[in-house]
């Protein structure tokens, strides 16, 4: 049995980001950056007014003042001349300032009326003005390589210019779930058959973290189903298979794909839930055999398989992040296994997080797992903890999962 | 100028949740539940026994014991006939527990061979065995109506055997960018004007909080074009616009949609950035109007458009989610308005948040926004604040915004 933290760095090494496509500006949320955005333009491409109000000289705004109004200057539409002595232009947000003008005047400092303008408030030199450039200026890399854009950096992207971005393709992730005794939901149950859960709540989860899944078709607890169905996962960024990845007679995933060229890298993790889980190669193509019970499955998919998404997806890739919570019973001291342990999450008025471990943690119950919102890690030979001590959590609801 | 409370409960209250539809069980994900979810099926659908082993009788099975293998179980494959007294099937995890039998010995604890078993541990009555209906029964509500579903969800929706979800329609936002002085990236640009980006960093954060964006044709500053873009927004959830919203001569937004049937509720908000925006209602469309400065609008956005888009989606709604950080400078006492302040947002090792106010707080500073990744909530009249207090904050990256 090797460490969580030693398998999870095996499988990121053997990984890396998908190719760049590019795709047009609104398409570019929650996609990863191939390529650095330089801004194709200055922002604001000149001096604007920051605020509705007059354009004028400072030396000649004292309050009390008459100045006269020459012209006007609103957004994208820039005053002609010049604002010489005694003059003011009327100017509005995003405005450009006209040249000869030091200030602005905010209108609600100011008196109008016959084409003047009298302050009643004395004008300052430079106030209210937003400098060419104040944002960014053209050839500035407004973002990096290998950020996830944000709403926010989509606006930013869109103001420096950019119909167009470079992304990694999304990571494609071939499910494929094996057994003689599951069905696709609504299909036929055979008898002592239960309905697949796995593969489509992997195929959400690799969406939730930005991959787009293939789900394959069920392959039975037979060699050469589950050779055919692999052959399919050829041009996937990486293969996921589900069940049979333990030693039982009846776990073939391991034995079917040995003649097919898969070689592995190791196949047991000091973890609870999870521990057979396979991790190797077919033919070039990344393979993660994840166990058949659906929590763990799940829970080895949030350990594992999106820290690996993160990756094939060009963001910097490392262990899911946890946040800390109080614990809300006690627990017992840990063995050699990491444990992580199915808690729900509650949050209090103040924002304190309590995570309360679920009284049975059966691997099988996926209700009890829907109704947890966290995984409590408890590392290989924690000591017991108390009630309300600290702990470290991974939280499953902001991960999408 | 209302407080910002006020604001968002009276734009809650004018909305409804957009009505149901049907989608595929892959599609699910992200979405919310129009119509809860009852179970199809027991899952497990009879006893099972929970690991790899032998099915007997708990009072045959001392150690040391033989006992005859008469046949084997894998899962999907139950034994025939019962098991009886001195007798054995060869079981695996998932497979049903036959008639007869009330106990599993565990692969590990026997020796086999010759169609026999010894244990070499005596089997305790019912261990290792999953009762029928362990995660749900029949009927059973595994998933309430105004839930947003997560992966784990929708293995629970397919573990219930159900191939369709009923789900809450995207809610669909006309998005309408106002101004002369505006073009989109990548198009010529006018003479003093700049790019467009307020419409598609809103229709991110749309889509980021499960709406479905429609970008209006960007309307000139001139009456006629907002009322015919405006036009456009008759089969929306809600209508969004940016720019117009202030009271200086070129905002044209309210004065050109109130000869269409614009009824205004409010327009004035004790908050900064963002004091000028409407709220109103377009011949039965509801109407939010944001301001035209890129900060501003996308703050407004997260205060009052996710909230709004979580009540048109079917979700619980209030006030978008907040959590503390420690404040990394110090703040003075602030004024009579709700300040949302951008602010840089560092994690340390141990998990401990701090959000450092930006130095510039102007509100057209789109790259600097990209950076920061929090907004610092000030309510009116607060005290200032000194560095390293706790602050309470909205995580924007959290928010996909």
């Amino acid at each position: 049995m090797i460490p969580v933290a030693e398998a999870l760095e095996r499988i990121l090494s053997a990984l890396i980001p998908a190719p760049a496509e590019t795709v047009s500006l609104p398409e570019g949320w929650g996609r990863v950056l191939a390529r650095p955005v330089l801004a194709r333009v200055t922002q604001p491409p000149a001096d604007v007014s920051a605020m509705d109000g007059y354009a004028l000289r400072a030396a000649d705004a004292a309050a009390g003042a008459r100045l006269r109004v020459i012209g006007s200057a609103p957004a994208g539409h820039p005053f002609a001349g010049a604002v010489g002595l005694g003059e003011a232009v009327r100017i509005f947000t995003g405005g450009a300032v006209p040249p000869g003008a030091d200030s602005i005047l905010l209108q609600e400092d100011a008196t109008a009326g016959d084409g003047l303008v009298t302050p009643t408030e004395a004008a300052q030199k430079g106030r209210h003005i937003r400098r060419a450039g104040l944002d960014f200026a053209a050839g500035d890399a407004v973002l990096e390589a290998g950020r996830r854009l944000s709403a926010r950096d989509i606006g930013l992207a869109a103001a420096a210019n950019h119909p167009w971005l470079h992304v990694h393709r999304r990571p494609r992730i071939g499910v494929l779930a094996t057994g003689d005794e599951i069905a696709l939901p609504g299909d036929p149950i055979p008898p002592g058959g239960i309905v697949s859960s796995n593969a489509h709540a992997l195929a959400a989860l690799v969406r939730a973290s930005g991959g787009e899944p293939v789900v394959l078709p069920i392959a039975t607890d037979d060699r050469d189903a589950i050779a055919a169905a692999a052959e399919a996962a050829a041009r996937c960024d990486l293969l996921l298979t589900t069940g049979g990845a333990s030693v039982g007679e009846h776990d073939l995933v391991q034995s079917a794909l040995a003649p097919q060229g898969f070689s592995l890298d190791f196949w047991k993790i000091a973890m609870r839930p999870g521990k057979p889980l396979i991790w190797g190669d077919l033919r070039g193509t990344p393979m993660l055999g994840l166990p058949g019970n659906p929590v763990s499955a799940l829970v080895c998919a949030v350990i594992f398989l999106i820290p690996a998404l993160r990756r094939l997806s060009g963001l910097p890739a490392g262990p899911v992040e946890t946040r800390t919570a109080l614990l809300g019973r006690d627990m017992p001291a840990n063995d050699r296994r990491q444990d992580y342990v199915r808690a729900e999450l509650a949050r209090a008025a103040d924002g304190t997080l309590t995570a309360t471990p679920l009284a049975v943690q059966d691997s099988s119950m996926l209700a009890a797992l829907a109704r947890a919102g966290a995984l409590v890690v408890r590392p290989p030979h924690a000591p017991a903890a108390p009630a309300g001590c600290s702990i470290e959590i991974v939280d499953l609801s902001s991960l999408g999962v």
